[in-house]
């Protein structure tokens, strides 16, 4: 049985509609689901000329989905002739919010089982109105959630993160007890549910060089990761750390373990990227609804040249339906 | 010709003295190097008995080093009953240090070519009264020098760090203009004096998740790493960034680069260690004298039962035999 899965527009001024295309017709992705694209009809049509797609787009119409072509939920309020390639602007910010609106209801109100969104400019949406720190926040408002853990996920390693898009010099003081606690349990629980892991083992990694050395290097692994880790321990969960991030991955320590919770953006995201080669997918764990997405950016520089590579969106895909199927047999 | 290469013993109740002595009874580094062993003969005799290694061990007399067996600068006040595996102790700190210091001597004064330190503990040196955050900030005073970067090199990579061993709260304090600048050119002449590298291209990391996204995400790529990579441009270097690091490192543009300059530890070592799988080297660039370490510690949970694996030592060698060539051909 394929599944039904949205694919958002992203910001149509990069590679967005480019990548939701190209993933909406790759093999791999129309053997395992149904992808109904979710923007600008108008959008989508311009974008499958100019880079020779092979397909027809129709307006879906729920719940039927009755159509012989490729489904588009009309988010409507963009027009092709808005498309400035390489730039934000609020007509792609628009567009870009509707699309993430629109396929956060069709998960709430079961019309879909998952929704993976292509990239957007946080400027674009910015000009837009919508004023979050990036989509994963977005998502976790509209189908109202109230906590989520950004979790990236290669076939080799799986990295959650405590802190995503803060200036470095804020991460320290965005890190407490709580904090971390909360983010392993969402962590844990979404490796159960999510990724099917029975019992998970997951490893914490220090904030600072060494883990602090003892705290010589630093006080947060005394004062803070580490009463966080035992306090998680309370509830038999198995969490190792917290590990010097360094030789953690230099000796492949992180192979041991189903998760890795990383403190900071590059601690997690350096080490996942180096050993995903653009297969990474970014996943929001804890969220009512499924979501998933790729990897990469905009991609300003490259966008309308039918240049971008959709593999990690095609990855983002499969891992969606992977979420879906596993909380469905779940239930 | 084999160049005269200084082994100082490290922390003798760490893995120092076993791969000082695996290292300097290595095929490949007996091939290219005389090694000369500096600590305790006691200790390193102790050692070689444990590791069962044939080699019988001499006192060293410079500069006629007419002894047929492997030679050995006794530091003296080092005694076999003293090791205590496992645990930094005042008398283990005393030989590192003590070992440090004369090395470095042999250095300044030519009586060996470079100088390749083992493994030490902060914490026994500071017992020992030599209160230094690291080896390198050591022989960096010893041999009179003042500027000095620290740079871990692997047949893949070549990293240099602004900041090293300081906390991470304190990174973003520690990052100036001036001090940028000053271990880029200290970076880009090491790249040409000690490996060879005529025209050496560098790229620089960001200190902010996406290299701080036009100042959405942090400041500092815009008030202190773009006015300092411009400052350095004036002298005429290659020198491209601020990069987002994880971008970097997984689109694989570092191999487009002679070296990368991180901003932290954890940023620059995290893809070094997994990159070079065990065979990294830390190099100490800038200073008069030639001095390269493992990337690895103490490793105190596996001091005295044979298990320490000596090829990052040993590349350590090769790297600093490497770089005694280069400055002589050069010179």
């Amino acid at each position: 049985m394929k599944r039904l899965v949205a694919f958002t527009v992203g910001d149509f001024n990069g590679v967005g509609p480019e990548v939701a295309l190209k993933a909406a017709l790759h093999p791999s992705v129309l053997r395992i689901a149904r992808p109904i694209l979710v923007g600008p009809l108008d959008i989508f049509r311009h974008a499958a000329r100019l880079f020779k797609c092979r397909v027809e787009l129709e307006r879906a119409v729920f719940p039927a989905l009755t159509g012989k072509h490729l489904q588009v939920v009309d988010v409507g309020d963009g027009i092709w002739a808005d498309v400035k390639f390489g730039a934000p602007t609020k007509s792609s910010g628009r567009s870009a919010g509707a699309a993430i609106e629109r396929a956060v209801e069709l998960c709430v109100n079961g019309s879909v089982e998952a929704m993976v969104t292509a990239p957007t400019s946080k400027e674009a949406l910015h000009l837009a109105g919508y004023s979050f720190p990036g989509q994963t926040e977005m998502v976790t408002l509209f189908s109202g959630s109230q906590k989520v853990i950004m979790m990236l996920v290669s076939p080799s390693l799986r990295v959650g993160l405590v802190t995503v898009h803060a200036p470095l010099k804020d991460v320290p003081g965005l890190i407490s007890k709580e904090k971390i606690v909360e983010k392993i349990n969402l962590m844990l629980a979404s490796l159960q549910r999510d990724f099917a892991v029975k019992k998970p083992a997951l490893a914490m990694l220090g904030l600072n060089p060494h883990a602090g050395e003892a705290g010589h290097i630093g006080s947060e692994e005394l004062s803070v990761l580490q009463p966080a880790l035992d306090a998680a321990r309370t509830n038999g969960a198995r969490i190792d750390g917290p590990f010097p991030a360094d030789a953690f991955f230099g000796t492949q320590a992180y192979k041991r373990y189903d998760g890795v919770l990383a403190m900071y953006h590059d601690q997690g995201l350096i080490p996942l990227k180096l050993l995903s080669f653009g297969k990474a997918v970014n996943v929001s764990c804890g969220l009512s609804i499924v979501r998933t997405s790729p990897d990469h950016g905009t991609a300003y520089d490259i966008a309308g040249k039918g240049k971008a590579d959709a593999s990690s969106m095609v990855e983002a895909v499969r891992t969606a339906v992977a979420i879906a199927k596993n909380r469905s047999s779940a239930a």
